[in-house]
């Protein structure tokens, strides 16, 4: 069964409060310890000392009577009370044992660090089953295993081995949740550049708790303005898919970094916390849709995410470029124009001030090449740059520094923060040089958190505009309906066209023949020209076997292809049950496109639009949504690919009728939404979209479902 | 003039002996000083205090005695013997005189420093026009202006008046030539990361001296092994490409940033060098041939290049990811299949040797994934390291480090420079982490060269894969034949036509007729159907004006279908001049593609192929090369489009007959080459490919000539 199903099956996800997990007033250790470099002792230090942690901590040990001046338990049973957090740091033999104990004593949160499951294959799998079991019948959360824990940096709080939990704790609005330990830590290191996380999930092989699970936590907390995601894979989809837009309504933007796209990656996310990665083109597509900002590394995850918590866009910035290296400036305008963002134009005012306080070689426009004499003269950096943040049509200022000239490049540093703290126009510098001087650090100082390359500045900025003019209808939810899983039915194209026909998909005047003469009356009835297909379940490609005949103009013609149709195929394909002949009115010219539908394994059914024909193929030039399918992102898929210019009439050809083809998509998805449960597959290759006014034709159908269709309307 | 002809024009390009300019023996300081901070006294400094100078230095200056204990010149004329070089750092005003005067010294190389003339416009540009003049008459070579001059580190000589020439000096293999000043300093400054440059020259507004000239010194450089730029525009193509395949055969890898490729860009570098930039596609389609390793940006320059000197590629490696974090491995392998290159498929032995050293839940498979454990117990790491790195199908190891520890990492740190010590295979290890600890510091001091993201580790290594199956044809230089700026002339089709089938080119058999019975004898002469053509050079679009008849299959219809063009074409354009009607045989079915020769500004005539029609034009899908084409480039040409595929047949398609294409793009390229000084436009649209052993037609040629063809034949 594909993970769409597993929260009717599990029964696990949903909304969960998270607030005595990250907030506990109990935390048992399970297999604490005094043994230097121990986990057990790591996890007593991050806690007793690292910490600060105001409520009960109760140690549990087998062999210890005390530990840290606090006396240990044998076992969580033992306990005065149920804890809020047990966390386990048991070997993994143990750990289902102890998790049943913790469960029996009502413990709210497990977090099982121990590895050595999922990832290692079946047997793992199953012991991961029987946690989930026991979650389930008891109502215990689990969280993990193979995790490092978690910790609350707002509150100074650490549920985890780490020995570098004490060294990186920087708070901040970043709400952060990975699926893997590492990159969560290297992402909590950019507090070297200023960037600060309140929050940090890392949740392993998630048996129960998932990274979607602490997206919507954290679009509750107040403390968080922006959420950063790693995924290795996505358990539930449909649950990401509602966390994401339940933190977009709140007005957090959630950046995430999907792992697992390429099949060398998909390979090693299996082994590494055993997720199962879907397509990636469909994760994008899924990503885009539900207001998630895709990166493509952690660098940039850090950069974008950074960037939002500085300053929410619009979607309209435009950008002035700054600096005082002309390469640099060049560098940056010309990575501003690739990212396909627009320079500012600036005022007649800023202009003159501008051009007032430089030198007379400077360029003045915009980019602004202030030259190298802002490194001495400090105050015309200041004036200058003051004058361009202030512009009003200045939405940001990336600003280049190639490299570090010591104290003069600190001078320039404390004068870019002096400008930010008196303007809202956010300042983006892009640190070039790998010599990180104290110019460097008055930015980090300043809150500028300065991006590594121009590059990296640019690709932040792109995806933190393009945010800014997504838009999302409110209240909208993917299907999310898992697959009956009943028996698999090909059905035939005239039972196909009749079901969508009866949802208001456009399909040709037809009926079924059975003999020549009913091909001929049929014919007679939809109008000549028509073409005649033989119905057969089991035959995909029908012109191979000589079941197509096209252009028939005339009584004549239709029987002979009639009978032509009912010898060539039984000849050529013997084993297909033949159910007549379709016989269909043939539509004008106009342009064909295809609209497909699949179940993603991971998020549900999917919408795939795309012009027809090999080239498009060639060129992967289609778009996608997740069903349903609102008219608006109808319209929206309808102009994503490139090859849209064709629909709406480029170098002199016809516009065709895009409104009636929306409707059709529109009326593909309310089929599919009514029989969400069986639709596994559904194409319509070619559409065939007439000039604007004047329609569009459903030519093909292949329907694909779990049991009967009947059976849902 | 096109700057392809600025070699003819000038006489200044050519190959330069710059020995005596990175090497002198004698050094003028115009404008020497001793005022702290002044330009003067930072550039006696850097000669003098911080250089390993041994030749004789001149300070001139017309207000003092002495200066740093020496005795000044009140000028260049008073000095007792030519300089070697003068460098000039005197206001711009005073320029022109001052280089007067060295020229006049018999000075062998200027150094002008001074800003202010062509990024200013049109009066910088004529000042810049005389200073090539001053250079042509003298024989003196001018570096500059608007330069920060040059260093040669594996000297330890600096001719420049940066303050920080004392703090950026760490030597090495790379020959790093800039247009611009503070993107150079930034390359400088990846010495953090142990990138080591022996040479680096900033040519600024390159009145003689170009980018060029150095790409070429460094090629004879023993001390260079890697070739580094950034160029704002290219000022004489063909000699570009020229020094970059000098280096080529001498096994000297050129890595470029090309700026100004945005039309922001291309905007911001006029400002800045007063550089032409030509078209963008342009420039990376002959840096590819000319096996100029292109980059987009600073650090992807500094990683790239650094890789390059560690080792050559084969083309061949295949790629093992091996790391302490299952994200990070994810990551790396998911960046190795994005980056379309391949994982490493390890032996028996190497499998049985990690796993016997790795603990069991470790991943043994590329990626290898060896956990945490590794950070505790280096020993392992160092083991299975080591045994990768042996394995005989790894041509590198990606090294993704999420994250700093500490002493943890600075053991892992030292145990991978250990390995590389051990091994040819390079590691290249990805510090993620913005915390440099002293992990980082091992790396680099082992000379690893860490790269910052896993997406920069992958780029760097697919241009040195890449590179590794670059291959040049031996001698193979560009036409890089200036217009001769004759009168331009648009021929006929049928002129164009013969003149192309003179070169071997197919063209239809046909004859002009300018009656209806000679268009008769032709169309019987060449063979029905025949297609009818209106001969107007005036006239670009003939379908629009009635003046194309096809599918002409008989007498009646060849002389209807003449009488009509020639009533109709006259109605619609009584300005043009009508030569009489083109008779063609008609072609049968193929594909049809186009073939298009135009002049670039900067490199001179350029050859475009792609597929013909509307979607082609919407993916930019074509490839490009500079003329003249071999056989070998020719079919490359071809096979580069992703439309190639249909020529190679795809889903049933039949096979186009790609070697008849490649003896038309190589006779078409005979006739450029025959005509070079007055090509300056050809465009085959379309030329129909016959299924595989029927040939090629071009079915329709428009030439446009600077002057008459018939002259240089």
């Amino acid at each position: 069964m594909g993970a769409a199903g597993s929260e009717a099956a599990t029964g696990l996800v949903g909304r969960v409060d998270l607030s005595r997990l990250v907030n506990p007033s109990s935390v048992a250790i399970i297999g604490a310890s005094d043994r230097p470099g121990s986990l057990g002792s790591r996890t007593v230090a991050n806690l007793l000392d690292h910490s600060d942690f105001t409520g009960t901590a109760y140690l549990i040990s087998r062999s210890k009577k005390t530990i840290h001046d606090l006396p240990c338990y044998q076992s969580v049973l033992d306990l005065p009370e149920s804890p809020d957090v047990a966390l386990l740091v048991v070997p993994a033999a143990q750990t289902l044992s102890v998790l049943r104990e913790c469960a029996l004593k009502g413990t709210r949160f497990a977090i099982v660090f121990t590895s050595g499951f999922g990832e290692m294959g079946e047997e793992g799998k199953r012991a991961e089953a029987e946690m989930a079991q026991i979650g389930r019948e008891s109502g215990m959360r689990i969280y993990g295993p193979n995790s490092p824990g978690l910790c609350n940096l707002n509150r100074r709080l650490g549920l985890m081995f780490s020995p570098s939990f004490h060294l990186d704790q920087f708070a901040g609005p970043i709400g952060l949740a990975t699926q893997g330990g590492g990159i969560g830590r290297c992402f909590l290191q950019a507090m070297e550049r200023g960037v600060g996380v309140g929050l940090w999930a890392s949740t392993g092989n998630e048996v129960d708790l998932t990274v979607a699970d602490f997206i919507r936590h954290y679009a509750d907390d107040d403390a968080i303005t922006v959420i950063a995601s790693t995924m290795e894979g996505v358990k539930d989809g449909p649950a990401f898919v509602d966390a994401a837009l339940y933190a977009a309504e709140r007005g957090k933007p959630v950046i995430a970094l999907k792992v697992g796209r390429s099949d060398y990656g998909a390979r090693a996310v299996a082994s590494h916390t055993g997720s199962l990665s879907g397509a990636a083109e469909v994760n994008s597509a899924v990503f885009r849709q539900a207001g998630v900002v895709e990166v493509d590394d952690m660098d940039e995850l850090i950069d974008t995410a950074a960037l939002f918590a500085r300053k929410r866009p619009t979607g309209r910035e435009r950008i002035a470029v700054y600096g005082f290296s002309g390469g640099g400036c060049a560098l940056g305008a010309d990575a501003v124009g690739n990212a396909g963002l627009e320079l500012a134009e600036f005022s007649d005012k800023t202009l003159a001030r501008v051009r007032e306080v430089l030198p007379d070689y400077a360029a003045v426009a915009n980019p602004v090449d202030a030259t190298s004499d802002i490194l001495t003269r400090t105050e015309i950096g200041y004036e200058s740059l003051r004058a361009v943040a202030d512009d009003p049509d200045v939405g940001l200022v990336l600003y280049p520094f190639p490299c570090d000239y010591e104290e003069l490049t600190e001078a320039i540093g404390a004068s870019i923060a002096q400008v930010q703290r008196e303007t809202e126009t956010p300042i983006l510098p892009v640190w070039m040089s790998d010599r990180l001087g104290p110019g460097y650090d008055e930015l980090v100082k300043g809150g500028l958190v300065p991006v590594r390359s121009v590059r990296n500045g640019t690709a932040a900025l792109r995806r933190w505009v393009e945010r800014g003019r997504w838009t999302h209808q409110e209240g909208w939810r993917p299907l999310g309906v898992a697959s009956s899983g009943g028996e698999r039915i090909v059905h035939t194209e005239p039972t196909a066209k009749e079901l969508l026909g009866r949802h208001g998909v456009p399909v040709p005047a037809s009926g079924v023949a059975t003999t020549a003469d009913e091909a001929v009356a049929v014919a007679e009835r939809v109008g000549y020209p028509v073409v005649l297909k033989v119905v057969s379940a089991q035959i995909t490609h029908k012109s191979d076997v000589g079941g197509v005949a096209v252009g028939l103009a005339d009584a004549g013609q239709v029987r002979a292809a009639y009978h032509r149709i009912r010898e060539a195929v039984p000849a050529a394909r013997p084993d297909a049950e033949v159910g007549g002949v379709l016989v269909e009115a043939m539509a004008s010219a106009g342009l064909d496109v295809l609209v497909g539908v699949s179940r993603d394994p991971v998020f549900g059914q999917v919408v795939t639009f795309g012009l027809g024909g090999v080239l498009v193929e060639l060129f992967g030039d289609v778009s996608r949504r997740l069903l349903p399918l609102t008219p608006d992102q109808a319209r929206a898929l309808v102009d994503e690919p490139r090859c849209a210019a064709l629909l709406h009439g480029v170098r002199g050809g016809e516009p065709g009728d895009v409104d009636a083809l929306v409707d059709l998509l529109v009326n593909v998805s309310r089929f599919v939404e009514a029989n969400a449960a069986v639709v596994d597959e559904l194409e319509l290759n070619p559409v065939r979209v007439l000039p604007a006014g004047q329609g569009v034709v459903a030519l093909d159908a292949v329907l694909v479902t779990a049991g009967s269709v009947e059976a849902t309307q």
